[in-house]
């Protein structure tokens, strides 16, 4: 792919720089011990869940492939790297052909994981398959975090649909990336315009207070805020008054007003308010939007209330209390020499750390009425039973992307698979994962 | 400042469209309305600190300075935004031209900063100041939070250098930016090499567990890296058993041996035993990382053990349990029509969203012998006894930046500020801030 076709308002040259000093200086050391062409298997993986819930979202897949292909060292990365004397001639000369040849199995993206669940899994040498870890975690454990937390605003919000609008919360890229996990999650629409822009998400947005503020009064910001964007706009009723508001709203846009949006109070309370003032007034079909610093629990306190969308920031995109998944990256299995055989490796387990070597496989088992019972996670031959319940497909074969696929297939795949868990995983108490982890 | 200076390894040819829809709709009914012109100040200010915390950290203000000289609408993102029908043709007519002409002033980089600290003030027309709302309040919002949560690492590890190592939690973008707030807020070095390209901050890292792993024995394993890196480099001890692994290292690498390091485990009681180990084997100055999920907190509790070095990455990169720090960008004041007088302009207060209005200096107030003891904020004419001690300085005088400085101007300032407060500043338990607001 080309860095253009990234089509971001950020040209991506290459992502070989989002990279921790050591991967480079284990590359170094491995070129010069003869390792590094050893071939090597590293899986990414969460030992826990956040505490307290049921289920973890696979988000960011299609951004890793977008990362793997741009990771290139070019020449003024190159310049970098040997004026901080961080690698040697040689590496430096290594790194200049470096393209990653190797093949890369996940968990499709929108997919729910458990702990111990090899949500992506790297094979190459050692050398092209190392350098990908820091870039592979950024994306996947960022993007991984939001698309939990608007997994269960959407469990909150039901058939209601969720605006993204976190954009000033969190770093302005991040904040793209954002917009797409939550898109994943389910989420309808996004406030940020590089999202629209970059992912095709749909794109909402009509005033702020500082709008009404700079009128003379409401009534002129109303006027013009209906001339410019027409009657089926969404007036924002808090600025004074909010049963004045409503009324001047509706006396301005007329019955067939779009939407008003409530952003402060008793949002419970304004609702019932509002939504009995615009039918006593006619306008039986202008919605209600609420948007003040809500979270999943919020929503949920909101379902029996008159009220038809939701706009969430700050709760979204820091991944609701967890913004971050604790995915890591480690090496399972590689050979003694090229050509060998793959032998499981792991550290030894201390303070928590466990890992499990050998190269994966994952399925999900499923009871007799189809809901799923169990993660099962092995090495090895897979049972015959489990053949066609595999999660891990291609990604890569062979340097090449073989599995891109538009967001909506990821959105859509999210909601199947968090439709096939178990009841439970729609609860938003704090719980045990929903599925326990089996490993054969 | 043009594209390629920034040296990111991501080009910025615009920062547009990290822009929220509302603010071009907005913009849209401004110009149409008349209002477009209307001299306006809009505030930057938090109504609370997150909770528990004694002070802010003002971060990502020279980030700022380029976000506005970056904010270009160029013919790729107005054919967007007419395709999506975002905008009409006047506005966009309006954006093909635009560029910020107004004046920013704000509390410089690294200042404390408290509730009701004005800290950052824009000032123009309404049309020129609104859209750069969005982008102006990611940036302040996550870099602050990283600042903070570094600015209290450091008061906790004291004179012990600090690694920041936190790209793979969060973001690949937003690491970068992490790096730079950390080294604000006191960090030494970061893991990230596109912080050292693009900030030039320090980069440092050697080996992971991987490493270990690709080698037939942890003696290859450190005989490779000595051989790479020298004998003063970093050698990973906990792959597998902690004693033998520094056993081995200083008979790999001689008692010169730069440093070893722990990465899981019990920190406190690893570090006394690995340092003993060491000096009996007459390793005397070979120092020891620590870089286990550390907070504040953590680090605190290894202030009396034999710990050279911190490495954090976690909870810095996510602001230690405040990712975000609800800054808002608030009209304040606005004239009636272009050339007349400002007057200040608020929100009506509902569910604790209060605004004051009015254009406001800041300055802190020292008691005798020179400890900060009040954040004083003002409308109209500053009293004569705090005019020296005022906080906001001048950023961009019509369209141009005039307060470009060195990233370390900001970390020597952060130390300072920090230094003038209160000594319960530097408590890390919960508590009020430490100054108090005082609204003249």
């Amino acid at each position: 792919m080309n860095a253009a076709d990234l089509r971001l308002p950020v040209d991506v040259p290459s992502t070989a720089l989002f990279t921790d000093r050591y991967e480079l200086t284990m590359l170094q050391g491995a070129l010069r011990s003869g390792t590094a062409d050893r071939r090597s298997v590293f899986e990414v993986f969460t030992r826990r869940l956040p505490e307290g819930r049921r289920y973890g979202v696979v988000a960011g897949t299609g951004r890793v492939l977008d990362a793997v292909e741009n990771f290139r060292f070019d020449s003024g990365v190159l310049d970098f790297l040997a004026e901080q004397r961080i690698v040697d001639e040689p590496t430096l000369a290594w790194l200049a052909d470096y393209r990653f040849r190797g093949d890369i199995w996940g968990y499709p993206e929108g997919e729910v994981y458990f702990p111990g669940s090899p949500v992506l899994r790297v094979e190459g040498t050692f050398a092209e398959a190392v350098l990908l870890e820091t870039v592979i975690l950024s994306i996947l454990n960022h993007d991984s975090a939001v698309a939990a937390a608007a997994s269960r605003m959407a469990v909150a919000a039901g058939d209601r649909p969720m605006i993204e609008m976190g954009a000033r919360r969190t770093h302005e890229l991040a904040a793209v990336a954002a917009a797409r996990a939550a898109y994943v999650g389910g989420f309808s629409s996004t406030s940020d315009l590089a999202a629209g822009f970059r992912y095709s998400i749909p794109t909402v947005g009509t005033s702020a207070h500082a709008f009404t503020l700079v009128h003379d009064s409401e009534r002129d910001a109303f006027t013009a805020q209906v001339d410019s964007l027409g009657s089926g706009t969404t007036l924002l009723v808090d600025t004074y008054d909010v049963t004045e508001a409503v009324r001047l709203a509706v006396e301005v846009a007329g019955t067939d007003l779009g939407a008003v949006r409530i952003d402060s109070g008793d949002l419970l309370l304004l609702a019932h308010r509002v939504r009995q003032q615009l039918d006593d007034l006619g306008a039986k079909d202008t919605r209600i939007v609420v948007t003040s610093d809500l979270d999943e629990y919020a929503i949920a306190s909101l379902a029996a209330a008159p009220v038809d969308a939701y706009g969430v920031g700050t709760q979204l995109v820091t991944g609701s209390g967890h913004p971050t998944c604790s995915m890591v990256y480690k090496l399972v299995a590689r050979a003694d020499e090229p050509g060998a055989p793959l032998r499981p490796v792991a550290k030894k387990s201390m303070g928590g750390k466990t890992s499990l070597g050998g190269r994966k496989w994952a399925a999900r088992r499923t009871d007799a009425s189809g809901v799923a019972e169990a993660e099962v996670v092995g090495t090895g031959e897979i049972p015959a039973e489990l053949a066609d319940r595999q999660l891990l497909v291609e990604l890569v074969r062979g340097g090449e992307v073989v599995a891109r696929e538009p967001l909506d297939a990821a959105r859509e795949r999210h909601a199947a698979a968090r439709g096939g868990l178990p009841m439970s995983a729609t609860q938003l108490s704090r719980g045990e994962p929903v599925l326990p982890t089996e490993y054969l």
